[in-house]
């Protein structure tokens, strides 16, 4: 009698999460978790993002918060399907989205009608990084108010992502924030990381984030072909 | 034969935070628990505080972070005993101190010699507020650049405290945050609450925090007296 072995067994995150990536691959949505801090900025760039329209591509969002809606009521004259997942439902209220989570908001959302899903996840620069839901790219906004040292301080976050997103930049003046020491810790804890340089609130920089966000659709078209 | 019911069974962590008091109490050290979002600037509010020295009041730092020893190297320069505790062992790293961590930290200060001990926690506005640790008293500091919506969206923090500290004052003329409004969510969810607005950078409040810290080994006493 051969014993099999069961390598790489997953644990239940990941099997939702599997579960998750499975549901958008055969809708054709692709799926971005955008990740940060409390108070960084998230949902007002994805205002400003959204705001312009994306060309060609129909977008949906996805709140997570511990308690309330005000993300989702902030988004919603954007005339694009918002929904809020709230992670109160334990004492305290969860830190971060998980797979199951998410996976529990996806009968409220059109998917069918969507090629980009954005799931804003609960402020929090720990647990977030360590949950994937289903996403085919992390988004991390990490706000010049905070301090550079913040990828040596969550190195987990700063690398579990594929685009760091530098928000705030109209506050350099007047903050001590060093702009090139940020992107050398940056560079320690993920090499060669792709990163933008945004104020939502002036809108700089905010057309490159849309631009990113406008090919992922695309990019993950490419990866589901490969498959 | 009588069946006895315990009613109030302790969870282990509040077991082991009731072991820490004791330890505290016995010692006579006043424990306060600081906690924020990342990059409200605990560390640079206590280097103020801890700078100008506190009258007749010897005060040790116990600083939690996920990994490394960035802020305990920043208040290493201040004569006062600084321990780092990491929470980085797990997976990712846990995103609060919880009691036992505490402990285990506790043989490293020199608790006989000291009046007030400051436990900076990891950076996070979810999970810290549910875990006591054997403190006085809960110091929540929240940052002008985070917005002013923050209570509403983390209520059980802006709850668990004695004090509410609204700091990054200086960059007010730079952000869109109404104190007034921020004050009115305060309220909502934590009625009656103290709170200081400061400026860690100007340097704006640091004193009426410092009198806070100063008084709080003379409250701690007279409620041990009470006991």
């Amino acid at each position: 009698m051969k014993v099999r072995v069961v390598e790489d067994a997953l644990d239940a995150n990941e099997t939702i999460a599997q579960a998750n990536r499975a549901d958008f691959d055969r809708t054709g949505v692709a799926v971005v978790n955008l990740m940060s801090a409390p108070g960084a900025g998230k949902t007002t760039l994805l205002e400003r993002v959204l705001a312009g329209g994306l060309d060609g591509v129909r977008a949906g969002v996805l709140e997570g918060d511990v308690q309330g809606s005000l993300d989702a009521d902030r988004l919603a004259h954007l005339h694009v399907p918002v929904v809020q997942l709230n992670t109160g439902a334990g004492f305290g209220g969860e830190c971060h989205l998980d797979a199951n989570m998410v996976r529990s908001a996806l009968p409220a959302l059109p998917l069918d009608e969507l090629d980009l899903l954005v799931i804003e996840n609960v402020g929090n620069l720990v647990c977030p990084a360590e949950f994937r839901v289903g996403e085919d790219a992390r988004i991390m906004v990490s706000s010049v108010a905070e301090g550079e040292d913040k990828p040596l301080k969550y190195p987990l976050m700063f690398r579990a992502c594929e685009l760091v997103v530098l928000n705030k930049l109209d506050l350099l003046p007047h903050v001590d924030f060093d702009v090139e020491r940020f992107l050398h810790h940056l560079d320690a804890v993920h090499p060669g990381v792709a990163h933008l340089l945004v104020s939502a609130r002036t809108g700089e920089g905010v057309d490159e984030l849309r631009d990113w966000l406008q090919a992922l659709p695309e990019r993950a078209e490419a990866r589901r072909a490969l498959v």
